[in-house]
C-alpha cells in the first residue's frame, strides 16, 4: 500500500510556522470531515466545492489550493479514514490465516452496514461505475491498495506453506473479496458473519 | 428462473384479432429495443419514457399500458436480450464442468466488452447501486434468476459426484462470478480469456 499519510503531509506542507501549520491540518481535516458527510446526504453528482467550504467553514480557494476536484477531495477523505482505522497497517498475523480473514471480514460487515461509512461509500462506488476516470482513481488510489493489505496476508501463510506456492495472490484476493463487495453493491443479499465466515472457509478451499 | 417469454406473452394479450396481436407485438419489441438504446445513450437518470416512446414510433399511453415505470420496460428489454440469446435455457453439460464453465464465461466476456450490451447494462447496474428499489427488482427478476441458470448446472455435477456433496450452491456461484462483475463494474482489470479460465480454475478448486 502506498503511504497515504505521507502523501497527506507533503501536500500541506506550504505553511511556514508551527500556529500555521496547526491551522492548516485543522482546516485539512475539516474539509475532509465535511466531504464524507456531504456525500452521504446528497450523493456525488450534487456535491459541490462550494458546500463542502461552506461545511468545512473554509473559503473555496483553500480547497482549490490543495486538491483538483471533488473527487480528488472525496479520495483523500476516504484514504483518512482508512488510515485512521489501521487498515494499512494490514492484517493482523496469528499465524491462523482463517481465523485472521474470518475476524477481518466480520469486522468489515460491520464498517459496510454503519450508515456513516456505507452511503458515502455507497455514493463514491456509484460514481466510480458511471465514470470511467473516477474510476480509474478510485481503483488506483483506494481498491488496490486494499486488497494488498490482503495480498500481504496471504503472501505471509504463502512462505509458511499454508497455502499453494504458486497460488497467484491478486486472483485469490478478488476470489475472496468480490462476493462481499456484489452483495453490497447490489444489495443481493445480507453482510452476516455467517456469510462472511461461509466465505472464508469456502475461498481457503481455493487456495490450498 | 421464471418464464420471461410466457410473462411477455401474457402482458401483451389484451389484442383481439391476429393483426392487432402482430401490431401489438412489433411495438412491444420497439419499444424494449429503443430502451436499450436510449439507456446506453444517456444514462438511467435522464432516460424518459417520453424519450422511449419518440424512438420507439408510439404514443406514451402504449407504454403506461404495459409498464408502470421506465425501469420496468429497462427490466424487460434486458429479459428480452437474455431469452434471445437462450441464457435461459442454461449452461451446457458436456459432463467436463471446467470447460463448460470456461466456455460460458468466455461467452459472457465477450458480451460485458461488447459496446451494445455494455453501455445499457452498465447504466442499469449503477442505477440499481444508487437506488434500493430498483435494485430489489433488478436483483430478483435478473441477477437471481442468471444464478439459477449456474446453480442448475453445479447441481449436475454435485450429482455426479463432481463436487463435493454439502457445497452450498448458492454461494459457490456467487465465488465464482463476483470477480467477474466486480472487475467489470470497477474497471479494475481486463476481461480477458486468460482472467475466466484461471478464474474457473481457481473457483473449482473451492467446489471439490
Amino acid at each position: 500500500m502506498s503511504t497515504p499519510q505521507a502523501a497527506r503531509t507533503a501536500k500541506a506542507a506550504p505553511t511556514k510556522t508551527p500556529d500555521a501549520s496547526r491551522r492548516s491540518q485543522r482546516s485539512r481535516q475539516a474539509i475532509l470531515d465535511a466531504s464524507m458527510e456531504l456525500v452521504g446526504e446528497v450523493g456525488y453528482n450534487r456535491l459541490t466545492i462550494e458546500a463542502i467550504a461552506s461545511r468545512a467553514g473554509v473559503g473555496k480557494q483553500t480547497i482549490y489550493r490543495w486538491w483538483s476536484s471533488k473527487a480528488a477531495v472525496l479520495l483523500d477523505a476516504f484514504l483518512s479514514v482508512v488510515h485512521d482505522n489501521g487498515y494499512d497497517n494490514g492484517i493482523p498475523d496469528t499465524g491462523d490465516l482463517e481465523a485472521d480473514l474470518k475476524a477481518v471480514l466480520r469486522a468489515t460487515a460491520d464498517e459496510f452496514t454503519d450508515a456513516g461509512f456505507e452511503a458515502p461509500y455507497r455514493a463514491l462506488a456509484v460514481a466510480g461505475a458511471a465514470d470511467a476516470e473516477l474510476a480509474q482513481e478510485f481503483v488506483e488510489r483506494l481498491q488496490e491498495p486494499g486488497l494488498e493489505v490482503y495480498i500481504r496476508r496471504l503472501r505471509l501463510a504463502q512462505e509458511a506453506g499454508q497455502i499453494a506456492e504458486d497460488l497467484d495472490l491478486h486472483l485469490a484476493v478478488e476470489l475472496l473479496l468480490s462476493p462481499f463487495q456484489q452483495r453490497w453493491l447490489t444489495r443481493s443479499g445480507p453482510l452476516t458473519y455467517e456469510f462472511t465466515d461461509r466465505l472464508v472457509e469456502m475461498a481457503l478451499r481455493a487456495f490450498r
